[in-house]
């Protein structure tokens, strides 16, 4: 659980993903971080694509680059693995790190400096919660508590509940629009400039006036 | 490709699905118009859960009720019927059938409507892209020219291109919140307060001041 720093989310870039497969180093070579970060970046690849049940530890494994029995020494067994892919704490922390007065600007600027640096993305694993049945609900109870919740504790004023899940839905949307449906005008739009035109309607639901 | 208006779209509320493969009337005693929205709507839902490879024709006439041959005299085969549920066309007329001075409040409206009348919603399958492999980059190719594109065109003055695609993405975004995240704020709103609060931010992408 002390991945937080480095920990890469949801792969939605093949090209970016397979990276991983393809540094198949043996696990010794490489520092623990590294190894942890590379299989979850395979798990969350996985459970963009397949439900949770058909995932297996051996394809996690394969896809990371490292043996099955390293993610068992780093994670227990494959349900606390996937545990910590459907949590959204981890990733959370770096998302809401801001004044509220800034945050708007800086989760539009977090969030797409994730995507455009390492295809990854702090909240978006939520769209494949229909893929995972049960485990679809655990994903969507843990972002409720993890993500909208926890906005919305920091919000002065009326409905901080839903001008919370208003805005996550507004971040969640750029990252499908970067990640998923690939915008070719916002992939090739300066981080900047998207965070001034994008971030100004999030903070309105934040802070309105 | 004559279920427009009808055409149900993403279920991804159980619950609103299953009520389609309860209703198991042979297809004789349905009209043609049901039978189609039925066969459109559950695969939709298998699309939003299995890789296209994996879902069979028969698994579609399961959950829509109906026969296999009857899906086949509607849509030719099963690539054919993907190919229709993969487009946005059908969908995008009524998204998209206002004047562009209301057209904000008019989609956040029409896909809140839809979101919480029929379970659908005409563009959040797009998220689904990464479970269909090259599916899913038809999927994508059709969702940039049939939705972003079609809506920059309409866009006057600098940048349409990426207003659009940000537009889009706050649009996503809301789908996602309330079809897939499910946030009980939203879903327990009005759908004219939120037309309310989040379609000025749309709106303010489409004709900025």
């Amino acid at each position: 659980m002390a991945t937080t720093a480095s920990s890469p989310t949801t792969a939605t870039d093949p090209a970016a993903s397979s990276a991983a497969a393809a540094t198949s180093a043996p696990s010794g070579r490489r520092d623990a971080e590294a190894s942890k970060a590379a299989i979850i970046r395979a798990a969350r690849y996985l459970l963009a694509r397949h439900a949770h049940g058909d995932i297996t530890l051996k394809a996690v494994a394969e896809r990371a680059g490292v043996s099955s029995p390293l993610i068992l020494k780093y994670f227990g067994n494959k349900d606390a693995l996937f545990s910590h892919v459907m949590s959204f704490e981890a990733d959370a922390d770096a998302f809401f790190d801001a004044p509220v007065a800034d945050l708007g600007a800086h989760m539009v600027r977090h969030l797409l400096t994730g995507q455009a640096e390492r295809g990854a993305d702090p909240i978006l694993r939520i769209v494949f919660a229909p893929l995972h049945g049960e485990q679809g609900d655990i994903l969507r109870a843990n972002f409720r508590t993890q993500v909208a919740h926890r906005l919305s504790e920091r919000l002065a004023g009326p409905d901080a509940g839903l001008r919370a899940e208003l805005a996550v839905g507004m971040l969640i949307g750029l990252g499908v629009m970067y990640g998923i449906a690939r915008g070719p005008c916002v992939r090739s739009t300066e981080i900047d400039e998207i965070t001034d035109r994008y971030a100004p309607a999030v903070q309105a639901l934040l802070t309105p006036r």
